[in-house]
């Protein structure tokens, strides 16, 4: 008889795992349940989706559900994964009320993460929207939007009622955001966009906190430059409503006037079925795996946003839930079940985010906090340069900052911002922390040089520069 | 009595020794001799300054001659060293006539290159220019403008009557390129950009031969649609005169009739003066040097485009005369002979240049035969990839070459070309290569990702992932 592979959750980690191991091994049977509809699609698109430049959820979708069908594996939709039956190696699944139950030779659980919404009074009022989901963006689209902006057959759970109540009201013209990190912004531009006025509420003393406050100053000034109300170290105190519906946000004892609200304040991993069923859970509360992505059952494996990963540069567990890392880890899985053993692969952390015309990226360890408790002694450097070479037209700043160990000098970690030229050089300096390579070796990298490209030192090469001679 | 350090060329790694050096040890002695006016200027910026997208060649200078004066650098332009007595310690130079003696206790050789011209009939015809110095792209831009667009006193060396002669004439409107390197095609563009009828030759079958073809007929084609003529393959057998004057090229048996000629066949290294008082050269015609800039004399160093480094890939000493290279050699070497000994650290030969609206770069080795000689085994892959996520509007191709050692793994080089995020990505292969990553490692890399700027696995872990199947 032959083995079986089960995935539950269809998405980025599940589906590349599918894909691979499917496309590997083609006797082995591949079933993959998802709870809901969407499989195998670009979150990170949605904020582009509800801003208009994306014009259908169905740009999104990488593989159709058709297409997995034709390599051969099982796709289940509409499939909610209830239980693991690790003796029995099963797993039951409920789909339409009915229970099915499916075994298993190895499990790979994918089951993702979901935006976290803290418990502030007025949460559950109409009006207060996250995006996480295809769905979710689909409703604050529609919500946005003039009637029939947004086709029916983009909703396709139920958000319908909720909606075509807003649509019998005026369209919404403000919109309180709750949470500065990337959906945060992203969102603040798909909403200025729309002629929305916008104000971001983060209760932390920066905006973007992961990239540093370096990184987070030049993003706040440009936020407000672009008509976005920043509020810091503001918690919003309850979100004001009037016959069930968001009319404000309360915050330092002020209201600010807003016709709907999103909450963005981070996402947590969807644990809960490994956790209940025995699978060890890490410190960070996702799924703790080993390099190949196995649980503490050898024959469950975890991967993508549910799932911890090894971060290079601390050498401890982190839960860093990105897309990479997600595809990354179910390419590799699925290559390990089908014997070819294959390490996940170590994160650094590294992240870009397009705030209106400012990229900001980070990777690596640059908090000093972080730093000292992976017993690093850590210094930094900030430095600011052209993105052209200082003749050359139309250039603007970069700001960099280097993080760096003082002893053995090994570089830690970066972050950036500028108008030009930032998300792909912080793979410079990720790739060097994957290298492990001391802030002298990186000053010393020959990297490319035009003059309409950067100046000559590149401004990581005079970060790494300053920083070296900040150690000696 | 105080220690002397003289620097012969004062340019991008003469100066910036100079400059360590005095910041490092302000009671030593810093002696710089340039034979010409101009010191400390971005060469790479003279086809912008034809182009005119740089209004002045003063523009172009990092440092005035008064700023080095103040930092205590005895700097001495209109001196020509002609010889050099390692005997004695001492260098002589010419300056209006006199000879003039100085001894040192270190000497930095930093004489530069040269553009090449080759023994073509006709090449000493009136209107046949190189881009070179800082003088031969005045001329040439003072050859192409209306008179009075380029101020006198941008002419310090007497070409004033040479020039002259042109604006007598009508403003030539068509240009013939000999050679299609970096020069050759930046200057493409610029003549491009003053509306002239532009004809590039190029011996070769490709132009860029260190990008090798994939990035080469993408280049080629851009080139044509923004108007260049291209000929490859194509020996330009002489340039034909009128009066002592240029008329047309002859190639192919045919005869192009253009107004000017530049000749943009390389360059070579001005490394007679060390070869002629007993300084190794190496076997690329360049002068030799170990980890540190020193030639065969201890006292002796070499450093910027008369140097070889040593090729991180190949291990071996290499010649890639380029800015980066000029101005880490010059700083090591600074910091070397004021007793901090700095090694001018490796190249991998990281290039990228800017045609019309590509970006086309390189890195490492790429060519199979250079691969071989090296000891290599190289496979190659080539993967074309969108350069945002695919549901991102105003994405484009980039294409990415990628060489690997079959046996080993090991990364050797790669090459890319695209309109965006190719300057920048190189360097992710760039700083691989330095840390002498495997494929597969470089398949692992954690990478920024985020719509706007790539899809979630970037063109470079793409060409990995396939390029690492092709070896198992």
């Amino acid at each position: 008889m032959g083995r079986t592979f089960v995935v539950v959750g269809g998405d980025a980690a599940g589906m590349s795992a599918a894909s691979k191991a499917k496309r590997d091994d083609p006797d082995l049977e591949v079933v993959v349940f998802e709870k809901g509809e969407w499989v195998s699609y670009g979150a990170c698109g949605l904020p582009y989706y509800v801003k208009g430049e994306i014009e259908s959820l169905d740009d999104l979708v990488t593989l159709t559900p058709e297409e997995f069908a034709e390599r051969g594996i099982d796709l289940r939709q509409h499939h909610e994964v209830v239980s693991i039956d690790r003796e029995e190696q099963t797993v039951t699944a409920v789909h339409d009320g009915e229970r099915v139950e499916q075994s298993y030779d190895d499990l790979l659980v994918a089951t993702g993460a979901r935006a976290v919404v803290p418990p502030i009074e007025g949460a559950d009022l109409d009006g207060v929207f996250t995006l996480h989901s295809m769905n979710s963006a689909a409703t604050v689209k529609r919500a946005l939007s003039p009637p029939a902006a947004v086709p029916d057959d983009e909703f396709q759970e139920g958000y319908g009622a909720q909606v075509h109540e807003y649509l019998a009201a005026a369209n919404p013209d403000s919109v309180g955001i709750i949470g500065g990190g990337y959906i945060g912004l992203e969102m603040a531009e798909a909403f200025e966009a729309r002629d929305m006025d916008v104000h971001v509420f983060e209760m932390l003393p920066h905006v973007l906190a992961p990239f540093g406050e370096d990184v987070a100053e030049k993003v706040e000034g440009h936020l407000e430059s672009n008509g976005v109300g920043v509020s810091l170290d503001t918690m919003v105190e309850r979100i004001v409503g009037e016959d069930g519906r968001v009319t404000g946000i309360e915050a330092d004892g002020e209201t600010v006037p807003v016709d709907v609200v999103l909450v963005a304040t981070g996402v947590a991993p969807n644990a809960e079925l490994a956790g209940e069923n025995g699978v060890e859970l890490g410190e960070t509360g996702a799924i703790a795996t080993d390099e190949y992505g196995r649980t503490n059952d050898e024959h469950v494996f975890a991967g993508g946003d549910c799932a911890e990963a090894r971060n290079a540069v601390t050498g401890e567990p982190d839960y860093v839930p990105l897309a990479l890392t997600a595809n990354r880890a179910g390419r590799a899985i699925g290559q390990t079940v089908t014997g070819t053993p294959t390490p996940v692969g170590d994160i650094v952390g590294t992240a870009v985010v397009k705030v209106f015309d400012l990229e900001a990226a980070r990777t690596g360890v640059i908090d000093h906090e972080i730093a000292e408790a992976a017993g690093y002694d850590p210094v930094s450097q900030v430095i600011e340069q052209g993105s052209r070479a200082h003749y050359y037209p139309g250039g603007s700043p970069i700001t960099v900052r280097l993080t760096a160990d003082r002893e053995s000098g090994r570089l830690l970690g970066a972050s950036m911002v500028g108008r030009e030229g930032v998300a792909q050089r912080i793979n410079t300096v990720a790739t060097a922390l994957h290298a492990e390579m001391t802030v002298g070796e990186v000053e010393y990298l020959d990297l490319a040089y035009a003059p309409p490209f950067g100046p000559v030192w590149d401004p990581v090469l005079t970060a790494a520069k300053v920083l070296h001679g900040k150690l000696d």
